[in-house]
């Protein structure tokens, strides 16, 4: 029998995260990726496939710097994992013995338990490279699409349908919230979103929910619950993903159902050789612990990181909990935060003060192609002054701003301690230092504690 | 006599953050503004004013947010503070008297102890629009000008004069020391802006010292101390600045001679109605509260927010130090710091650690435009794992990746830290979470902790 220090079962962000720490931290073990994927493609670029990238084959992580490193990677569907033997076995009969195993098998796309989901060309979106090129394939001869959900997924497919070559005539988004982005985003930097979506030749419906869709062999239209008619050669569904288990139970390792693999904070399941990172893994609130049901490839990232870390150390690191830190882009704007919105604080019926600022992303604001108004919204906690959230709205520096809010946020500073920091500024690049957003934002929130 | 409540001098960064705080935070005060040139330029934009921008009232701070909030605008030379009766001297006569005063009167440039620095067409930089006109005048027919000076001012003025439209045909950019940027940046990311200038057409010349400036009236020829002439129709001198202590000297308030007017943690001086914020004020150092002679935008906006804030307030609010928080972009590339760098470290004698990290500025990195090494250094104490600096060079979001790593070398964080948290991640704006910068540099020197 084949044998492997670490298997890893799932190839993408946790997975990856997993294999690069084990090479950093224990390269003397052997490692083995398993994935039921010939190729890896980048979770977060799968929308620019369609439009800016144009192509699948431009949105796979390559595989050399692991096969170099002597990663031994795996195109096998697992069958299960004998725990007791501590060997996984794959579909085709044959098998791999380890010593540690991380499970990495992500999340599968919801589907809407509604009539028409199975129809040819309704598709979920799946990270497989040839299920992408599926899609792509259908795309572009449609005059009609209509993506189903304003989540970061349904924005930016919608996005970049609108930028592929072979454009359709109509693109339609509907959400059943009165927001796209709703969840995740601070309302008025929903709407700049919604107004660069139609910008971009993308009609937004919000409000809106999905009653059935229709279609002989091939979908025809959408129906709406008031009753209207979308016509549609292709849905892109697109409403959220659950935690993908069915190894994990096949297998005898304790789940729930709707969290994920049950893990403590170092990431270990309930069988100690056998840790669990990403999508597929149970998440606990940064801030309170609390079950979590955010899932991004940033907290991927680092729990694939803290799990291989772990699988041979002493001390064993820990997950902050999962944070929410993510960026998107729609048209010519860029969104992106770190923690809590001002929806979620008032639902969780926390007393924040909120500090906003605004100011050119250059200065001075006559440099070409400014962006007059970026702006940053700072929530902080009344009775701490706490920083629970950041949410940043304008330029294409909106990410790496975020991620001087998320860094805030997970060091638990105040608004007194973001006033009175020094902050890197310059004309083609920033705003002005006495504009600075960050500093001005708390200041403003300071005066109000 | 007239009279205001907050006698402000000076402004520019740390005068107009001084107006700003006070508008805030004691909207019933009468502030006077006072300064010596009409308008105020965006400091740092003075570069641009050359390329980029082609014209120096493109360049200006309007007034209009200050004068629309009831600040008096007093565009006049101030001879004295007569602090025994708290009235400020002009020199035409009038006289204002003031209940608190904030001097931030700056810096002045360094002239190099040569002859032939008072030639016609040899130029340090002013913030006087009128000044930056004369330059402008002086540059348009130029065929061959020599910048003294790689440092920030040096570099970017070359930059910008090789984009002119009537661009001169020679540029020459000539430096003391081993690199530009020498004292602020990491070796390797000077040779990454020597090799911008030069591809923007800029001859660089490092090791080189200017003996002499030659010419009848106007200026002719640069002298090295190697004996080489270069010719110069116009010479820009950017060597470095000092405090400007003239009127806080002749007032008779405490003053070091290099460092600056003497102040407190907390901003005064020696005047207790009287405090002092920006280029002319004293520095300390964040890390270790020596007298530091860093002197930036960013620490005169933070000081003027700070003293401002302390006019009336019982509890007073101090200076953290001056860090080093900076960005600069030349050509292509944008490179951006915060804290100590790792010749720095070693004429202290610390003990470090550096990580690395090098990935690409977007993910895939067959999207359009992707700077594929975008790099961070981070550097760490060993003894206690504490980040010390951190250093970026690549696209055009390192200015705000560089203000994650301010925040977290002034929030005391660690490389533990930074490695276990969660960061924004984004295919159009960032690196992959996988390869973020940040995480990956922490743990790559964590492993060596």
């Amino acid at each position: 029998m084949n044998t492997t220090d670490v298997a890893i079962i799932g190839g993408s962000a946790a997975g990856l995260a997993a294999a690069t720490t084990l090479m950093r931290r224990y390269p003397e073990k052997r490692i083995s990726l398993i994935r039921n994927v010939t190729q890896t493609v980048v979770p977060c670029g799968i929308p620019y496939v369609y439009g800016t990238l144009g192509a699948v084959n431009k949105n796979i992580i390559p595989d050399n710097q692991f096969r170099d490193a002597g990663v031994n990677i795996i195109t096998k569907h697992v069958n299960v994992i004998d725990r007791d033997n501590k060997v996984v076995e794959f579909d085709d009969g044959e098998t791999l013995g380890y010593d540690k195993l991380i499970l990495s098998t992500g999340s599968k796309p919801f589907l809407p338990p509604i009539d028409g989901v199975d129809l040819t060309n309704v598709f979920c979106i799946h990270k497989d490279p040839a299920h992408l090129q599926t899609i792509l394939d259908a795309l572009n001869p449609a005059q009609n699409v209509v993506v189903i959900g304003g989540g970061f997924i349904g924005v930016e497919m919608a996005e970049q349908i609108a930028r592929m070559e072979s454009r359709p005539a109509h693109i339609r988004l509907v959400e059943m919230l009165p927001h796209c982005l709703m969840t995740a985003c601070e309302e008025e930097y929903c709407v700049v979103a919604e107004k660069e979506l139609e910008r971009e030749g993308v009609e937004v419906m919000t409000n809106c929910q999905v009653k059935a869709i229709h279609g002989d062999s091939g979908v025809q239209t959408v129906e709406l619950a008031d009753g209207r008619q979308l016509d549609a050669d292709v849905v892109v569904i697109g409403i959220g993903a659950a935690p993908n288990i069915e190894l994990a139970e096949r297998s005898g390792i304790a789940c729930d159902a709707r969290g994920g693999v049950k893990v403590s904070r170092t990431l270990q399941t309930s069988d100690p050789a056998i840790y669990a990172a990403g999508d597929c893994a149970e998440k606990f609130s940064f801030f309170n612990g609390e079950p979590s049901a955010i899932r991004l490839a940033s907290i991927a990232a680092s729990e694939g990181t803290i799990a291989a870390s772990n699988l041979y150390a002493d001390t064993q690191r820990e997950t902050l909990g999962a944070l929410g830190a993510f960026a998107t882009k729609v048209g010519t704007r860029s969104i992106a935060a770190a923690g809590i919105t001002t929806q979620a604080a008032k639902q969780q019926n926390l007393d924040v003060v909120i500090g906003e600022a605004v100011a050119s992303n250059m200065h001075p604001g006559s440099l070409p192609n400014a962006i007059a108004d970026m702006r940053v919204k700072l929530i902080f906690e009344r009775q701490t002054g706490r920083l629970l959230g950041g949410h940043v709205c304008g330029g294409d520096s909106s990410a790496e701003l975020a991620n001087a809010i998320a860094v805030a946020v997970q060091a638990q500073l105040t608004a007194n301690d973001l006033s009175l920091m020094q902050y890197a500024t310059h004309p083609l690049l920033t705003a002005s230092p006495v504009m600075y957003q960050l500093m001005v934002a708390a200041e403003n929130a300071l005066i109000q504690l």
